[in-house]
């Protein structure tokens, strides 16, 4: 923070993450991709500020993938670009952006390949996985080899989660963080409701250090885990003193770090 | 489906999920809510068909609010209705009602009465979780007694697992589900991009059962779960030998019920 050269770092970058597919929404299918995604941007100084959840729908995908696009600095889908009748997520985000769509030559040779290999048919269906709107560029898939693609700000892959993780692996390169995003969290064996108000005068006081507040019941231990998010080292420091003072002044002993809610 | 009486049930009955918190989004608690509303609803004839994760921030949550209540029947939230500074879901509601908040009596009894029990003081941070929009009904919470609340077709719930899912359970008389989503699954080992045309096919040939496709890698056995949904028994029933006969012409063994893709 205190380093001589001019920060050209952008303050804030924003990302949402869009989940493709009726599985998540009947309940068959847990999604695993938020948590990891979530992880993952927030290391990289990138705020996830939104998930949208919709099914295979056409103009469900297109609303979502117009709005969000629009909205935020990085979009994130996962889900629905296989080779069946139902993996339509390819299509959608085409006509989101008004491009045509085709049979991307480098897809279709990775394809080819990995076809030729394994010895399995190089269907039409298969060829589905292929086809990628015009102007995106790949995303390589280790895993399975049918790639994601970039179109402008939105980055589409796989929703089987260790294909979208080595999807967003991969993307490394091509995400542009903002300032990182320092966490502190301080805990005690208090409820929450007798440290909210010296909490929220400390909010006021404190807009540019984000202060969330989550109980936690472990076994017989309840009390709150305090979580100070900022950009800013020091004022994360003087905050997270000021927390730890409010709660001795309660009669509550601060515990660093975080204590996690059962479920 | 032959009763001669006339079924009154509705078609469709729709729903969206709302998951209020930053720390949703910062990959600090894994959500477990979807998974639990989804089974749910799905069990009493409620189609999911949508969720959002947006941060706890007022504009957000009021635009999310009022256009997933004027899509959805229904719009359940989880989050953001506890004591702290952060937790401004109610104020949220009351604002995208045009209505206003104030302390509701029997939510005020209750929590007087459960920290007269515990010995714990009722503080004015405390009080903020009897703050009910008006015309708001509670919505019991045998757990941690603060309740949640029905507002129009929008139900408050909190964010914490185990309180959300009693929350839930004492909704049941107030939800009219349609009819029931029926569902069959078939799995083989055969790889979808074999069985996608032959599942396209069928998809176009039954638009009344929703037919998706999922991919497994269980250990070394990778194949295909065919996952198929209606409210019409009869229609489900004949895809579903379809689908076998599909899966035995292209030389595969159908497997019934459903293989789970690993993650």
């Amino acid at each position: 923070m205190t380093d001589a050269s001019p920060d050209t770092t952008p303050a804030t970058v924003t990302a949402a993450m869009l989940i493709i597919g009726n599985e998540i929404l009947s309940g068959r299918t847990k999604d695993k991709n938020v948590g990891y995604i979530a992880e993952e941007l927030t290391a990289m100084g990138i705020r996830l500020s939104e998930v949208r959840v919709v099914r295979d729908d056409e103009a469900a995908i297109i609303e979502a993938v117009t709005v969000l696009s629009d909205r935020y600095t990085y979009v994130f889908t996962s889900g629905g670009i296989g080779p069946t009748h139902d993996d339509i997520t390819a299509d959608c985000v085409a006509k989101a952006f008004g491009v045509p769509i085709g049979h991307h030559p480098e897809a279709m040779a990775i394809l080819t390949k990995h076809y030729e290999e394994t010895g399995n048919p190089f269907t039409e269906a298969r060829k589905r996985m292929a086809r990628i709107p015009e102007g995106a560029s790949l995303i390589p898939n280790p895993v399975s080899k049918a790639p994601g693609f970039q179109m402008e700000n939105v980055f589409v892959m796989a929703g089987i989660p260790m294909i979208m993780q080595v999807m967003m692996d991969g993307l490394a390169g091509r995400l542009k963080g903002g300032r990182k995003m320092l966490s502190a969290t301080v805990s005690c064996e208090m409820g929450e409701g007798q440290l909210a108000e010296g909490l929220g005068t400390l909010q006021a006081a404190h807009p540019d250090v984000s202060i969330g507040s989550y109980p936690f019941f472990v076994g017989k231990r309840y009390g709150t885990s305090i979580v100070m998010r900022s950009v800013d080292e020091a004022a994360l420091a003087s905050v997270q003193d000021e927390v730890r003072s409010l709660m001795r002044e309660l009669g509550a002993v601060p515990i660093e770090g975080d204590v996690r809610a059962a479920s």
